[in-house]
């Protein structure tokens, strides 16, 4: 257990308990308490001063402080490792009146973490073992018992663990003579169970002596981006090493319409395949390696992927996947030899491949539907899967509808003017002086703002909307008095961080440019949230749980998401975060037959509505071009909340 | 319809029915009329004269003959082609006792063929096609309804052609797009049906437009020597084209232990694997370029060949099937994909590889078995492969006993002093002067001979047998008064050409010893039949049938093979020969799934006798090296008929 420690603030009387070590900044964030920080958390602008009243921290002495004021207990926030019970004062300079602190934004978010229990997946009855191994001391042949070698094995299988309707692989024929006379006729044999009842088990593999404790299985989530893979020990459900690697094929293009027209060149599928190949097979050599796991005891791959990446890597041209009317070849794979798409795993392994909906509606989503257990709940679901695209899927265990939306860039903080993907020095959190309009910025790595990240710039907004800096449009109220709000060449901008502060040697800004870009990213996804609902005759107001999945999950602050009216307004501890959904998804598959029985019918029941022919979304789409949203009676709390600033705003 | 002749001889009063062209030699022999002949048919030593007495043939006029012999009708039987209707005296120059003429062999009678027939299978409720084709016209993909093109071809498939429970190749994933958009979504499918019923179909090829008529098999027998396969149409039943090359690994070693041997080499399985395919390809290439099919239309490959081939083929290591307990790897092979296997066929054929009953009753019997129906009669019989092994077969309907046995290489000209393969200069074909013991030779190609083939051995031992020339231990009668008969290094021996006469400057002889070898091969298989319906409580009698496969059955003398006992005495209008069995059991599974169903259950119900470990085996063999047998009771008819010549011989 990590250790916690209570942190209380004043004059704003707001307490938060935070683990051991963490800076007083970032708690102060978190509960929403503002703190002046223009560096990002590098220490070096000597704004974040505060007084520790009471506790023990680490750090946060600077040379930007006198000795008097050390003396006094002042401290810079960003370098103040939390140690115990604090009482920390914010040194507020100018008069403030309190209830302008009340109106502070909530303190940040994020979804909980569903993880998966491989004890309750048995005990509901979930868990059908896929693969299995059995240990067999076989007598020796003699001239009066001379059967086969495949025979005699499939004979104590029968007699001894009761095993019936048996086939086997060749692999399994070539190498079976030698395996029975290296531990006298000692045997391990690895079953592949049917995913349906009708079907034979199959016998993959035999090794010498006794070999069941040795039984794993890979997880593999092929993204357009980032391949990821686990090792997965059978036995326990336990992952045993994780790991990913940038998809070799970015260097044919970003996104997949990239991909797509890369692929129809000649050689071009080839090229992609090998290339998306070669990552797995750097990713399976790393996992094993770091597992330790003797690559023998593998017994099947399970790679989910959107319908693209999934077409690319079964070698499979996916031409039609960009042309109107968005034909795949396929939405449902057969098993496959793993070394026959060039694996780097054993003759016995089998390649399963998640399923697709449509040719926007992947097998990573299908993957994330099986994982998260949605098409088994009672309660309304939404899940969420956002980035490059956003993936919907909205529905219980009854009925299932599922969309794809382009969201562009801006939540991987592409298409802004100082846009950056979540890597060091991109602002990540961000908190506002409601009287001087000074930011607080914390950055990756806690060094000098370079530029936005997709978390940074929703809380931004939010932040910035929520204070009434920028108005429900997006524009700045160009009558505040702050140097940070003004216009370049025509465009209004704020500065989050001027020239010196910035590590660019520019002033890092945000613009309305970038604001819309925010806005008609999420006005997409919430569209088609309230497009879906709307073809099955439901409202926002009926959807009882939200799942998030991706990396945007992990990040977004769920109270900002909110206000920005991308995510339906909605008690927070019922948001969920299942992380890479499509891993998680592969990873169930690996462990039990169900998911495997289910998601045919799973997928069948996915209704796929392509937005651009729903005449519904456009209509959605324009009303979701505002902060929050056209309609407010959509988002009852923020709206009750707006209305009661309005009403306390000091007048200016 | 082949035009026919009626030939009498005189004095002899016997008559047979002859082919046009065929010689008079040739209808001589075949009827059992003695013609003095030395030089193998190649017209160089005279001595065939005979008078055509009536009737019109060709050629036969020799400078050896006088003009007034020729007058008179005198021509050489070896050079006489007949023409019409004949009566033909031999020219006794001896007074001759007609008795005596009676004594002489029995006509030669081969076995009957059996040909399947196509329309008789479909009748008996046989045909279950394994492959058909189904062309579609499909609706063009539109917004409306963008179905996956996997997806709309299942559809169309179930709703216009009622077909369920269809699962689609990787292959055809790979191409349904851009075939389906070559001929305005205009779409062949190729459907392999399941061999059970529990089963699904499965989709393994897509082609542009209508290629219905287009549906062809490979059917192939890997033999030891030989590998022969043939296109089959599937939609007539019709050999397209047929084609047998040397199994290139006969460099390797002629028989099967000594590839096994090799194969244990560093590498050698994998090297014997190569030749193995690398000559059925050349058979492939060769049958699809002389039937002048579209390979694409070829869906499935058939392969039976003996346990040893069937797993270098597969590469599987031979190594315990020359090991006691002689036990091979498996009996049973999964369906496999021809182009894993290393076969230049299409990507979706599947190759269908024929199950073995034991190390040596392999999937070429099992072929023959079901090729030729014995498993689906209700008379007893006997199903005989010969070669140097021997496969024996005994059974009917409800039971089916098997055993294989080593005949030595004696049956394929082996181990002789003069032995030979059947090929041009062979003495396939001898008769007996039974007076002046001079012979009458024909050769293969009609050259003066060279050696003698099998079929010639079982000729000559019989004759000299049947007319009392050896005794029934094969030992020659010394007394008998001929310069034919002589002693060399101690062995005696019979001149069946003076060096003058032979190809090779040699006088050409067969010795006791090859009659010695003879006696050993026919022995081991009769002993073999003896020792399964021992086994299982029956004996020679309750045959009532017996198929006969292999090249050996296409030559041998029926009458003179029961003279010798190597088959038990019966009607030879109760045997039938199938030829090669292997490749008919092939090319009936590629015509129906009904002998796919059934083969499973056949190889278990085959009970395999290892000879070698059934006590009675040692006891039949040594009675049954006696010509023909210890037991006269058991060829009754033969034991009547010398009995008859013992009381009317003339003294000597």
């Amino acid at each position: 257990m990590m250790k916690m420690h209570t942190v209380r603030f004043l004059p704003h009387e707001m307490e938060i308990s935070v683990s051991d070590g963490e800076t007083i900044i970032r708690a102060a964030l978190e509960i929403g308490v503002h703190v002046n920080a223009s560096c990002g958390g590098e220490g070096v602008c000597g704004k974040c001063r505060v007084i520790v009243e009471d506790g023990t921290v680490e750090g946060g002495i600077s040379e930007m402080l006198s000795q008097e004021d050390q003396d006094k207990g002042y401290r810079l926030a960003c370098q103040a490792a939390i140690k115990g019970d604090l009482i920390v004062r914010i040194p507020v300079e100018s008069a403030i009146d309190p209830s302008v602190l009340k109106m502070q934004a909530a303190p940040r978010r994020t979804a909980h973490i569903t993880e998966m229990n491989f004890e309750e997946l048995k005990e509901k009855g979930l868990f059908v073992a896929p693969v299995e191994k059995k240990y067999l001391k076989l007598p020796e042949p003699t001239t009066q018992d001379n059967l086969p070698d495949i025979t005699r094995l499939i004979s104590y299988l029968k007699l001894k663990h009761d095993e019936h309707r048996l086939e086997v692989d060749l692999s399994v024929i070539r190498k079976i003579s030698s395996v029975l006379r290296q531990d006298d006729f000692n045997v391990t044999a690895t079953l592949v169970r049917p995913v349906r009842d009708v079907g034979k088990t199959r016998i993959i593999n035999v090794e010498p002596g006794n070999a069941t404790r040795r039984s794993y299985a890979i997880a593999m989530d092929i993204g357009t981006t980032t391949i990821y893979g686990q090792v997965i020990d059978l036995l326990s459900g336990e992952v045993l090493a994780e790991h990913g690697e940038f998809n070799g094929q970015i260097s044919y293009g970003e996104d997949v319409i990239s991909r797509i027209v890369y692929a129809e060149k000649p050689g071009g599928l080839e090229r992609l395949h090998a290339v998306v190949i070669s990552t797995i097979n750097d990713v399976l050599r790393k996992i094993v390696r770091h597992s330790k796991v003797n690559p023998d005891g593998i017994s099947t791959i399970t790679l989910a992927g959107n319908t693209t990446m999934t077409q690319l890597m079964l070698k499979v041209n996916p031409r039609f996947i960009r042309r109107s009317p968005y034909v795949p070849a396929a939405t449902l794979y057969p098993p496959i030899k793993a070394i026959d798409l060039g694996m780097e795993l054993g003759d016995h392994v089998t390649a399963l491949v998640y399923p697709a909906v449509s040719s926007y509606v992947g097998g990573d989503i299908v993957a994330g539907v099986m994982g998260s257990g949605i098409y088994r709940s009672d309660e309304l679901t939404l899940y969420l899967d956002v980035g490059t695209n956003a993936e919907i899927v909205i529905g219980n265990k009854d009925w299932l509808a599922c969309a794809a939306c382009s969201a562009g860039p801006a939540f991987e903080g592409g298409g802004l003017k100082f846009g950056m993907r979540a890597a060091k020095g991109a602002i990540e959190d961000f908190s506002l002086d409601p009287v001087t309009l000074d930011p607080m910025l914390i950055t990756i790595g806690n060094v000098r703002p370079k530029g936005i990240c997709g978390s940074g710039l929703i809380t931004m907004v939010a932040t910035m909307f929520d204070m009434g800096i920028i108005d429900n449009l997006g524009k700045f109220d160009r009558d505040l008095d702050t140097p940070r709000i003004r216009e370049d060449n025509g465009v209004c901008e704020y500065v989050l961080a001027w020239k010196d502060e910035s590590q660019i040697d520019r002033d890092v800004v945000l613009t309305e440019i970038d604001i819309e870009n925010l806005i008609r990213a999420k006005g997409a996804i919430y569209s088609g949230c309230m497009t879906l609902l709307t073809e099955v005759g439901m409202s926002v107001q009926d959807i009882e749980h939200i799942v998030l999945a991706g990396g945007f999950g992990s990040y977004v602050d769920l109270e900002k998401a909110m206000i920005i009216g991308l995510l339906p307004e909605m008690d927070p501890t019922k948001v969920t975060f299942i992380g890479n959904g499509s891993l998680l998804g592969a990873r169930m598959s690996s462990l039990t037959n169900r998911i495997r029985k289910d998601v045919v019918e799973v997928t069948k029941k996915m209704t796929n509505f392509e937005l651009s022919d729903t005449p519904s979304y456009m209509d959605n789409y324009i009303a979701a071009l505002f902060l929050p949203h056209t309609d407010m009676d959509q988002f009852p709390k923020l709206k009750a909340r707006l209305q009661a600033r309005k009403n306390q705003q000091p007048q200016k």
